[in-house]
């Protein structure tokens, strides 16, 4: 049956939000167990008596915290995160998921894992929302400094997961650049243009825009880029956000108005919320590694769990293989 | 009296707008002329008598279309945005203000009126809401590929309009990265960071959210970056609006709701709607040049033209060049 490497320790909140979203991705779905690495002493009093049998403990006392370098990671060979890292690499499980140090969990990853034939860098891919649907926009943080080969690779990885974990048959692909014509671009994107324009599915180039417009459904970028326009989707969301309550305080008759219609704030905050998608894949190492938020709660968790099997159910790597050696002439 | 060079052609819906937006300006300042570039026989009818004294018209036939390549703008003589360019740079008018073709614009002011001396690229500013004031970013469109002086010049020239412009005494500046810390930043934004580390006012390395939340005055990017981040925060926010109105079609109590609240809806557009700052100033030419969006209403017109008289009557351009010899050993 289909094993998950579970880092119990790292996430902002300690063990138990980890847990608990384990709890609610293991009642949904029968099909996988989980070897949870961290301190038993924590974990074990967590856990009910109907999924003992599907929850195997790994103890281990290190948990590597958010403020330690990423380059310690790889000493710190009794951290839940190396653990669980190795339980991969030996092939005890099939997949990786942590809401740790994501830098770390990055770095362990692709140095003990290691890479799939072909890929140059492994990314960071999320998904952010439409009004209809989703867009998944890689990388948005491994690499910040990018050549035209990585971000081809990226976009080739990107269509893979689009259609064998999301579902998409045919997944239009666009390349992130300040404007969408062809002359558009830096030396770097306009480079990759070249690279990608005769990959089927590769639409061009888009606009930031088009990340939330639902007309494409991969967008390339480098880390650097992608990091800057998460963070400014963010920044806007809330500042929304907050300006719709300041003005709310104002007058008693537009809080009735409010909570009339609480339902769609609820609305909006589902689609807004990036918790609902769990986890970013870091695609391109030889196994499903997927890194949760920090600050996940216990369903972000349960999102990043299903994710992980998702994947390790799917033909994701050997597809990013074949796909990198279909395209490598381009 | 200060005299402002205004292109009447240039827009997507032709000279109303604009001719309404000078209009409106006119009335709440007194301290200025216009000199109105365009086809007399479509203007001359637009102008009330009131301010038939106050208004100039220089004929011209030829108006640069957005489809039109801004390459050519140099060649077209007799189009409104070259005729009123030529007019700033005789000195007969002391800034000019265009919603036509800003790539054309651009070019015209950089090439015709010239760089102050000091400046490699002249760089676009705009002005991006947070919850109680707007942040300044530059550069938003004008330059694809900087290097590390590049950045540092925009960094002075967005100190000196925050001041000299906006009013704030001691702007804070930010350089835009991947992260807060030092070592975060690409190749190039690093090297940026060592040269603007000693400049008074510098905070160091800010991240997408800082442009909305407050925290800084001044936000320092490459043009590409400048523009992905710019239709991002424009994507998110249309994104947001439309969720709230699909949530609200579903039942009649949230459309009471959505009329109780009416008030905070305005506030939220009037804060979210960038033609509410007018236009976006190029800074690093010899004279004010505010380049308005094609799409520009009265309103953001009037705020266009209002922004080049304040440049004009500044200290603006003087010190401009003045801080870019004081720290050009950094």
């Amino acid at each position: 049956m289909l094993k998950i490497a579970l880092d119990a320790m790292g996430g902002d909140n300690g063990p138990a939000p980890i847990m608990e979203g384990l709890f609610l991705a293991l009642r949904r779905n029968k099909n996988f167990v989980v070897i949870a690495v961290g301190n038993e002493e924590l974990l074990l009093p967590l856990i009910p008596q109907k999924f003992k049998d599907r929850i195997e403990i790994l103890h281990c006392m290190d948990v590597i915290s958010m403020s330690d370098s990423a380059t310690d990671a790889l000493k710190r060979k009794e951290s839940s995160a190396y653990i669980a890292i190795e339980l991969v690499r030996e092939g005890k499980a099939q997949a990786f998921v942590s809401a740790g140090h994501s830098g770390a969990s990055m770095s362990l990853a692709t140095l003990r894992i290691g890479r799939i034939k072909g890929v140059s860098r492994p990314a960071i891919a999320t998904l952010m929302p439409t009004v209809d649907k989703n867009t998944l926009v890689l990388d948005v943080g491994a690499n910040v400094d990018c050549d035209a080969k990585n971000l081809k690779e990226f976009a080739i990885m990107g269509n893979v997961y689009a259609q064998d974990v999301l579902g998409i048959e045919k997944p239009l692909i666009g390349l992130l650049s300040n404007g969408e014509e062809e002359s558009k671009g830096n030396e770097v994107t306009k480079e990759a243009f070249k690279l990608l324009e005769n990959m089927p599915n590769f639409i061009g180039n888009v606009e930031g825009n088009d990340i939330f417009n639902g007309s494409v459904d991969v967008v390339v970028c480098d880390g650097f880029i992608g990091n800057i326009m998460l963070k400014t989707a963010e920044g806007v969301a809330d500042t929304i956000g907050k300006i719709i309550k300041q003005n709310l305080r104002r007058s008693l008759v537009s809080i009735l108005g409010a909570v009339l219609m609480r339902k769609v704030f609820k609305g909006l905050k589902l689609k807004v919320d990036y918790a609902e998608y769990g986890g970013a894949p870091l695609l391109g190492v030889k196994a499903p590694v997927i890194i949760a938020h920090g600050k996940s709660n216990a369903k972000a968790m349960q999102n990043a769990i299903f994710q992980a099997v998702a994947s390790a159910q799917s033909d994701l790597n050997i597809n990013i293989e074949s796909n990198l050696n279909k395209y490598k002439d381009l």
